[in-house]
């Protein structure tokens, strides 16, 4: 909650000041004497002006560079504006160009010991302590730069439900838009592709690891779920990921807990006949995810294509959460659709596990050659998993390529064909499927 | 979303002026003067400054009040807080006195044609059309005051869930702790209570109207209960109410709406056993409801002991909403506690619908008297409740104060009577509860 204005008391604020137009040191001084007698400012001290090489974009002039300290009760966000009007009215046009030439820069710095992350500004300067050129002028001014907090390399990492809530909430607070990536571990690049896509839609993104003991069945392979955390975390680091949330089961499901959210149509055959109580455990943790993060979009793998459309349905029905991406399969080079499961299958099993995309995309070829009957693409496909012994079928399915319904008999104008296939014992479980206009499949990031 | 700093463009803002305390001219004149220094803020004009008596307050000195027009892109809050720096060195104390006298006096009017309405700023500012000095200073200025949206007498009223959303997200956004009342309608003073601590507890309030099908059962009342909109309207707005959401059904629940949301052990008795589905219905429109309006506090009436305690087991294991807030029962005269559904009593059930109270006080007062007996206990309760032959007994139980758990034959330290009658045919079902230790109980508001 934002502190009223009433309420705040004056702090110690730091404010980097540059420019490498013009005459340089008269728009320092000019802005610095602005700045003194703006309502609710007092400039306690300025620091001696260095000058600098410029640090990235294009070829320009050498900066003139130096620090302010202010004392004030105005928040960030008006210190942010009035530096932005001071720019302006130096002359800088916000054209867009990273790190270029500019007859005055004001940046933030510190604001107390206050720790912010907003879309539009970041405190302390989150590159603060790799510059030189700015710590120098601090130093002149008193401040320990030493003590300063420096930014966290890598993601920040949650356990505690109520801690992950706390910084989603005060990030979309800062009016940033949040991407949440929810996850079971055990990372593969099919993972990474959803990671990369958050990354370039949102302003923060979040990953969620949790292996889920709701939707495994009795027999399932909850004990034998991969756990590979440590990789999982580099993984999300080298993605730009900003928070993981991996809790213990204790901390999403305390003692007590009994509640239940589930879906009707979309969970009820494929995965959800083969799989009782699957699709409400995936709905529940789902629900309880959206509702700690509260994101503006929420990524998934259309590998598990009636996963999103029991999500798609949960979010329409109840409205949890912002929009829901569904993003294309990431497969190995020889077509195998990737999955957390396919570490389990012995080396036979994998080579033979290719039968399933291959059975996909032999009905994708017949449709693309003129065979729109929905039976005879099944048989195309049916035929070509029939002649890999070490796969046992659990179900093949067309059905529409949206809401993954169930297609009546005869001729079909476009489609999804889906499949399970077990191998190996303790059977493994493999899921595939395509559209049977394979040029619609979006490519995944 | 914010908007941010560099796509602003600039806009004319209108700040009234005041002061009735020391040499009021200079203290107006000064920081007009200031603004017109201030980075990113241009004076445009300043209207004549008139003498006007003080509006509230303690007994004080006449006020000297005008208005100023600027130019600027700076955004509201940013100016706000300007405005009160300038209070401030003009010698201003925030001390908490409403309206009383003050050597100087900032109102942000206008913003453009921006409508916000934030914790500490709302625009155009509320009581700007009650206000002669205001007027009058902007008329000076040019401004066609007729066209000034005039803030809504009463509550807003939405139909749409995106449209309610939206509100609820701006005003949170804006810093305003949310209070949320959900409601089928058909008010009566036990709602108004909820109304009345919401509005003290909260900065903004909404009530939902909403006749859920899904927490009926087939043969019960939903074609017949109650709906009396016009008069559930005007109690809002005499609560202080700032919106009313009243969803037509389609709107809640769209064609193809399938996800439910229930919760185990708190729902399995009692109302649970007697309407089955009622308890997925009710959580499957709060977690809706929820969801849409994600508020800070929702408010919920005691007599539905066990619905409090089904929605404190969702708000625990899914995490949806902020704080659940219990409200004590409200009462008619005769101890009767208020419900939509007495309306439906033929006058003689009217009268003996009095016995729920009576047989729980006379427990109470046993208790009171030192009979701690579970079942010694029921069979007081019991006697009072056989004595009345108009009422027909669903349940009588005896449970733990708190999660309404069921107790062990003994001695019982405390606990909370709750029962359920049904009346005339077809039946009227009527509640009850109270707990052993009466004065432990909390007034209603």
């Amino acid at each position: 909650m934002q502190q009223r204005w009433a309420d705040r008391d004056e702090v110690d604020v730091y404010l980097g000041v540059g420019a490498n137009e013009g005459d340089r040191e008269a728009a320092i001084r000019t802005a610095i004497a602005a700045l003194a007698v703006t309502p609710g400012i007092a400039v306690v001290r300025v620091s001696r002006l260095r000058e600098t090489e410029p640090v990235g974009g294009p070829p320009q002039g050498r900066y003139l560079n130096g620090a302010v300290h202010l004392r004030t009760a105005l928040a960030p966000h008006a210190l942010l504006e009035l530096c932005k009007a001071l720019e302006r009215a130096a002359g800088r046009r916000f054209d867009g160009v990273r790190n270029g030439p500019r007859p005055l820069d004001l940046d933030l710095l510190l604001y107390g010991d206050r720790e912010l992350d907003t879309r539009d500004l970041t405190l302390p300067h989150p590159r603060l302590a790799e510059r030189e050129f700015v710590l120098a002028p601090l130093r002149d001014l008193g401040v320990d730069v030493a003590v300063i907090p420096r930014p966290v390399a890598g993601p920040r990492v949650f356990e505690e439900p109520d801690a992950f809530a706390a910084w989603c909430d005060a990030r979309r607070r800062g009016g940033c838009e949040l991407g949440l990536v929810p996850t079971m571990g055990a990372l593969h690049d099919g993972h990474a592709s959803l990671m990369r896509r958050a990354r370039a839609e949102c302003e923060r993104v979040a990953v969620t690891i949790f292996v889920n003991p709701l939707q495994f069945g009795a027999h399932e392979d909850l004990d034998r779920y991969p756990r590979t955390f440590a990789a999982d975390l580099e993984l999300c680091r080298q993605a730009g990921v900003d928070a993981v949330f991996a809790p213990r089961v204790d901390a999403m499901y305390p003692p007590g807990f009994c509640s239940r959210v589930a879906v009707g149509r979309e969970a009820e055959t494929m995965e959800g006949a083969d799989r009782p109580g699957h699709f409400a455990g995936v709905a529940t943790v789902v629900a309880r995810l959206w509702s700690l993060a509260r994101p503006d979009r929420s990524y998934y793998g259309r590998k598990d294509a009636q996963q999103v459309a029991v999500l798609r349905r949960l979010q329409r029905d109840l409205g949890l959460s912002g929009a829901l991406v569904e993003c294309g399969i990431v497969r190995e080079p020889d077509g195998l659709a990737m999955s957390s499961r396919n570490r389990y299958l012995a080396p036979a099993d994998r080579r033979a596990a290719t039968v399933l995309h291959r059975s996909l995309r032999a009905a994708r070829d017949a449709f693309a050659g003129g065979q729109h009957d929905r039976d005879a693409l099944l048989a195309v496909a049916r035929a070509v998993l029939d002649a890999e012994p070490r796969g046992r079928l659990d179900y093949l399915e067309l059905r529409d390529e949206g809401d993954l319904a169930p297609l009546p008999a005869g001729r079909v104008p476009r489609g999804r064909m889906l499949c399970a296939v077990r191998f190996g014992e303790p059977p493994t479980r493999l899921l595939d499927n395509l559209s049977l206009r394979g040029a619609d499949e979006e490519e995944p990031w």
